[in-house]
């Protein structure tokens, strides 16, 4: 096609930029970038992702690409002033993974490529024996592993067994007479795995290195991160050739990690880690424990090495406008740039970066919105453990990702999974986390190790996800069979329960209580922005006054779903119900009717005292009676003495009420139909309460009492007119009634239904169940399947179905707006805080979303996006055709 | 508003006819139209059904009807000869109640107003005292009942006693001193139960009267009717004022009923009953036993009446070309004729009689096909009891209505609710019914009675349901406390089980063994005119050989269903999918489905074998797996023994595979996603089906391959690529593909299953559960409440929801057809053969209903209904809007 494949950068010479992301992927972009602003980078060129689409379809390399390399080479081997393959000057090149959005350590990357028995001498010659021999084996190990797919731990082995026969700490301690016999025993070992010796012709090397790059996309551990982060799989990765620099020259040289700010906290201060005498993997891998980048270290050991990083952290922060994560290499006295992109960070500090940004006025207030990423929010809104309380620490480590869990013991992925699956939370501990972890950490609430630093690998993806991770817990020794671990004095048990502090590094015996988290400054800050900016009402759905209290802190507007049969499942009602539903007689029936009534309008006065001049939506009875009912012997035979009837009485009225398929039973108001006097009986408690207040306290409201589960217009119209009855012994109270729209009948019919209802709420979890045949509970068992099969691209019960589900809405608001166009339409499903499904309830028109309070302020900060991108956020990604 | 509310009927002047029906009644327009024929009847006049409508309006009768009935009596009395009340030539009447459609025995009567204790006096004068003390009694007895609504036992206790005292059989056998005595012992009664003397103002019976004639049309037992045979509410009755005839005068006089042709069996031969000085209410009470009428008795006792009978009834059939249903009186050898209608008839009986009237040319082939309700055919088609085997008569009684039933013995409505409700199936024994017994007859499944005649209630209402009965059966004694009834020598208790058949009168013990039925010559005759008229193709559900078999005899022109699980639940096989389902290992799943395929495709030899150049479509798996496990700890440790596992195993398998709501569980094309080996070894079984009947045999299928569940292209695609994967394996053969429609979620995204799927075929039964929230096996708990409360018309697993489903229908028609014109479109639910759904899927444009093989002549005939009516069938009234 003669499209241009491969892209050139250096000090002198660059074909790239930032924009260029899609084609040289975040690394080759941000390269080039460095080099057109003058950051010293050592030189290279990009193979662009184009290529590994063309890997992908044709099951190889393009032809030309062969020659196109060493023509690419040859301009590099000028800059460098050596030659790849030159048995005096040789030219040494990593060859890198760079795909378009960041995947840590999913990749993989192979340094020192055109190493072999000669080019070592020769690299030998010119610097010193130790370092290449060094450079040798590790060469060996990586492209081994990468290329030859070999176990890395046939080579930790014989290193193993090399340093303690030498008795040593580390690589850097053996003799050159000890690397060498390590690397024989290195080549025996490919020989004897492959049966062929390893490859001493550097092109082959270079070009197995570029395939098995790569072919690195579709590695099992890569799929999984994809999948957790919904990148797409078809974008393919750029791979970077980049002639080498070496921090294990020598003592005057080092590599290392540095942010531009605090990733954990947020805070304007650079934080970094680095190793002397050391390559990149090492500090990423775990094994070896870095020092902290400060005054102390650095500045003493190298201080100018210090002082000009510490410029170009500046230099690139106010560049990108964004916290970078910077890696870079010192080669005897000589800073080079390895690699910026966008740091990853915690939700709260992010948030605080976010803040001070603008209040730096680096980034504009919508452009702070804009990188606040709604999914992050959650760990910050939820409750969170109780520190202060009493708690047994047995150990420390360093906190390596914030935030606190608590779970119980597991030691590796297969019984992360088990635990999780009989609904367990699990805290992985492990000596080291590697890429074949992905999974469990991904279901485990948090993460513990052994060994690594605040840059290893649990660390940097621990704090991507958000989740807990202490690193290098102070002698924690886990069992070989990872039956226990032993903590100090402490022995802790497989399935023993645990928490573990990300803030402080501390762990803690047993699970910690939880409370409400206190919302930061700057979260506040950022929530008053959004509320300037969204267009749609953010309620919440709060059944009690502690949930209202809940929702009103959060920002609520409202309350769009407050549902009553929480009231009756409290500890103090829930007999009162079974009384209700186990009655014989008129008499008991109306007498526990009463009962009931009297605690429906003492919980209805408080919460509308608290929502006075708010919205409050009351929805009547929804679930079928059998749920109230005691489902095994002892329950019932506990119910049965409490209420003086005979177990036999209670079993055969459990037996009668129970339901085949009871999400399609007798509930909803299909229990007004046949038991009237329960909602009547609710909707006396909702309009005397209104009553009272007004004429008692002179307080105001005009609630909204929503019916669930309608289908037809005539069960509307006879409900409204239980309603205008009852409302009649209560001179001049307001209130307004509307329909649930939870059932493909409702949608459907919705003109007709709209001619009764004063507002319609949309319950898309219902409605997801029946428009999709698809049991909530029961999907469980095949939704994976379905998502690995590529039907579903998301659980259909967080992400709005939108062409399924959302054609029946986009049915229902026509038709309802057609028949009535003044009428309030909202949504109170689970969806109504997605972030992906707000963009789609937006452009349908709806007024409302009614959520968890939890989840209120993420509600916001979606509407907020799609206001801002005129209804095109990057975060929904669902609109309506 | 002056309009016209009273019409009068003469020989002289009319002014009615029979196309008045709906403001006269059936009774008063037939009434009319035969005086204006020439036909004897007795003058009157009446009331109109604008009277009753105004009556329920205003809780009274209009103002100036007063007036208006006293200048009608008037016009009567010159025609009579005699005065309303004059003590010397009183006047007497009828107050006959007169709905549209024929309600026999639900709505009340009143005979001989105007009787008092001077008027008898008069009438005793002018003919005989004993006739006018009859009269007087029957006249307090019946006014008592329907006006005063006092039990008729208190009056039948007194009459009982006074027959005892006297020794003698009957009322006429009374001498008219003790008939004085009852009168005043009726006189009493009244008086006692109301505290008011029985009232001497004839003006006041003869208002009271009608008053409660037109009140009786919202009696208990009214409305229970109108229900059952959907008659509306609205319509009210006429009331007929009538100059008596009295049967009961002499024994020159009679009462009696006759048909024109045979109720029964449609032979075209008078049937009918009288008896001999009586009036008309002895002889539906079932108190007497008529005698036939025929030669030897009516033909001998008065042969000019029986010969004008004669010429009357062939008379009136001709004029109306229906069989007619025919009251007369003789008063003192006069014949009157009281009433006429079109003849409640048996099924059979209407087609023969339909065929036989073609054949005479009294009416067209077209006239004829509309004249056979679908609803009727189901008793013809059903299984029949196989009266040839070996069986114990343990009685005989008077085959009032024929059809064979078998079930459990109940002696009143309530235990027969009790016993339905458990899915049992019941006879009702009775020692006569009355209109109060009216739910029990509509659920039982044969009806037995001591007493009564073959124009008895037990006998006409039964015919017109449909459903056997036999009456006045020899020597049966019932229990009074409804324990158990002796019959002969043989003691049945309730709840044991007997057998009636309806037509030879005989009583069997214990339930008969079932075979196909034989359609009459009759039957197929209207069929072929049938296939002649109708458009749209009627295939049937059939999932064995054995089904295929009964579905071409039935005259299934394909078969649109074939269910391939039940293939799966034979005998033989549960284990094989058992096996398959438990298996661990590759190799025994791999050997499960095996075994399995081969059975499947000999299954498929003879089914395919047996339709060539028709229609087959098959349908792949649909039930969830665990439908096919054990279920309780017996069956668990069978199959445990069975498969030679552990029953922990099976039970754990069990448990795991348990659902909650398994409607929208793991079933369908789901099984297929996740176990694609089924699947894939179904379509193998079909393909090489008929890759090894085309190269063996010769013979050329080509199936359809039918895809349950589907909610998403993906899905079908990738079922469709199975397909094609298998199909390479046989060179060449022939197959297409579809899908059910049978979620919203697939009637929403219809156009792009059409760009996969060959045709579509809805699923009624689960499109409603879905659609509409409901479960059909728990809706039963509150489907009559919600049928009571007006929400459900009628059940909607019976007639399609036209307003959700139907809605949700027309999306996926249009959506399907528009992505695809070709697109061939059916339905295979239960709905496919409902008379009241196919008028919707013939304008929505299907081309196809499958449905049980049993109901396809009921779907043709209703097709053809509406071909010939252009849509608008009368059994039809659904339609699209």
């Amino acid at each position: 096609m003669g499209k241009k494949l491969i892209y050139y950068f250096s000090q002198s010479k660059c074909d790239g930029n930032a924009e260029m992301k899609n084609l040289l992927g975040s690394k080759g972009a941000n390269l080039a970038e460095m080099c057109n602003i003058g950051i010293p980078v050592p030189s290279g060129f990009t193979l662009c992702t184009q290529v590994c689409k063309m890997y992908y379809n044709n099951d190889k390399l393009p032809d030309n690409l062969c020659g196109e390399i060493k023509n690419f080479m040859a301009i590099l081997e000028e800059d460098a002033g050596c030659k790849f393959g030159d048995p005096n000057h040789p030219l040494l090149v990593s060859v890198r993974s760079g795909s378009i959005d960041s995947m840590p350590g999913m990749l993989d990357t192979i340094l020192n490529v055109g190493l072999n028995d000669e080019t070592v001498i020769g690299l030998a010659k010119k610097s010193n024996e130790r370092f290449a021999y060094d450079s040798y084996c590790r060469f060996i190990t990586m492209y081994s592993n990468v290329v030859l797919q070999l176990n890395h731990y046939l080579f930790q082995d014989i290193l193993d067994s090399a340093r303690c026969k030498n008795n040593v700490e580390s690589l850097v301690d053996l003799d050159v007479s000890t690397l060498k016999q390590i690397i024989n025993d290195f080549k025996n070992i490919v020989y004897e795995n492959t049966g062929k010796h390893f490859p001493q012709n550097i092109n082959e090397q270079l070009l197995s290195s570029i395939t098995a790059v790569f072919s690195s996309w579709k590695n099992e551990r890569a799929v999984s991160y994809r999948r957790i982060h919904n990148i797409s799989e078809d974008l393919g990765t750029a791979v970077n050739i980049q002639t080498m620099v070496f921090g294990n020259l020598n003592n005057n040289s080092a590599t290392g990690v540095i942010f531009t700010r605090n990733p954990s906290t947020g805070e304007k201060k650079c934080f970094g880690e680095f190793l002397l005498n050391a390559q990149g993997e090492d500090i990423v891998s775990g094994f070896y424990t870095p020092l902290p980048i400060n005054n102390n270290t650095m500045g003493k050991l190298m201080p100018e090495v210090y002082e000009e990083l510490y410029i170009i952290c500046k230099k690139l922060e106010e560049y990108y406008k964004e916290m970078q994560d910077i890696e870079f290499t010192v080669q005897d006295g000589k800073l080079w740039i390895l690699q910026t992109r966008s740091g990853k960070r915690t939700p709260e500090a992010n948030i605080r970066i976010v803040v001070d940004m603008v209040n730096e006025k680096m980034i504009t207030k919508n452009n702070g919105i804009l990188k606040v990423d709604p999914n992050t929010l959650n760990s910050l809104l939820h409750p969170i453990f109780d520190i202060q309380c009493d708690k047994q620490v047995i150990g420390v480590g360093l906190p390596a990702s914030p935030g606190i869990a608590s779970g119980y013991v597991v030691f590796n992925t297969y019984n992360a999974e088990k635990a999780v699956k009989q609904g367990k939370q699990v805290i992985l501990v492990r000596s080291e986390t590697s890429p074949e972890d992905i999974n469990g950490m991904n279901i485990a609430s948090g993460i513990m190790t052994a060994r690594g630093g605040m840059t290893s690998h649990a660390a940097v993806v621990t704090r991507g996800m958000g989740k807990p991770c202490i690193c290098s817990v102070n002698g924690l020794h886990i069992d070989k069979n990872e039956g226990f671990f032993v903590l100090g004095e402490v022995k802790i048990n497989k399935d023993d329960p645990i928490t573990i502090n990300g803030n402080t590094g501390e762990v803690i015996l047993g699970i910690l209580p939880t409370i409400l988290p206190e919302l930061s400054q700057e979260f506040e800050t950022i929530m008053q922005w959004v509320d300037e900016i969204k267009t749609i009402k953010v309620l919440a759905n709060a059944d009690t006054p502690k949930d209202v209290e809940i929702a009103k802190k959060f920002g609520a507007e409202g309350i769009g779903l407050c549902r009553t049969e929480h009231m009756f499942f409290a500890h103090d009602r829930i007999n009162l119900i079974q009384k209700l539903i186990i009655a014989d007689s008129q008499d008991e029936r109306v007498n526990a009717l009463e009962e009931l009534e009297k605690m429906q309008k003492s919980d209805f006065k408080e919460i509308f005292s608290m929502m006075v001049d708010k919205e409050i939506t009351v929805r009547l009875l929804d679930p079928p009676l059998h749920e109230f009912l005691p489902n095994n012997k002892q329950s019932i035979k506990k119910v049965a003495n409490l209420l003086g009837r005979s177990i036999e009485d209670i079993r055969s009225k459990v037996e009668q009420l129970s339901e085949q398929n009871p999400m399609l039973g007798h509930r909803g108001c299909r229990i007004a139909i046949s038991y009237p006097e329960i909602y009547r009986m609710q909707i006396r408690a909702i309009l005397s309460t209104v009553y009272d207040l007004r004429n008692e306290k002179n307080i105001v409201v005009k609630p909204e009492i929503m019916i669930p589960f309608v289908i037809s217009e005539k069960e509307l119209i006879l409900i409204c007119e239980m309603a205008r009855e009852e409302a009649r012994n209560f001179n001049n109270v307001q209130y307004s009634i509307g329909t649930m729209i939870e059932l493909p009948r409702a949608a459907l019919i919705a003109d007709k239904l709209a001619k009764h209802a004063e507002f319609f709420s949309f319950g898309t979890n219902d409605l997801t169940q029946t428009t999709m045949g698809l049991s909530r509970d029961d999907s469980v068992s095949f939704l994976d399947t379905y998502k690995q099969a590529g039907i579903f691209e998301n659980d259909p019960f967080v992400v709005l179905d939108v062409e399924g589900v959302g054609e029946l809405m986009k049915i229902a608001v026509t038709k309802g707006r057609k028949s009535c166009p003044e009428l309030k339409i909202g949504i109170c499903g689970e969806h109504g805080a997605d972030p992906k499904s707000i963009g789609f309830f937006i452009n349908l028109g709806l007024q409302y979303v009614s959520c968890s309070a939890y989840r209120v302020p993420i509600a916001k900060l979606v509407a907020a996006h799609i206001a801002l991108n005129q209804g095109h956020s990057k975060f929904s990604e669902l609109t309506t055709n």
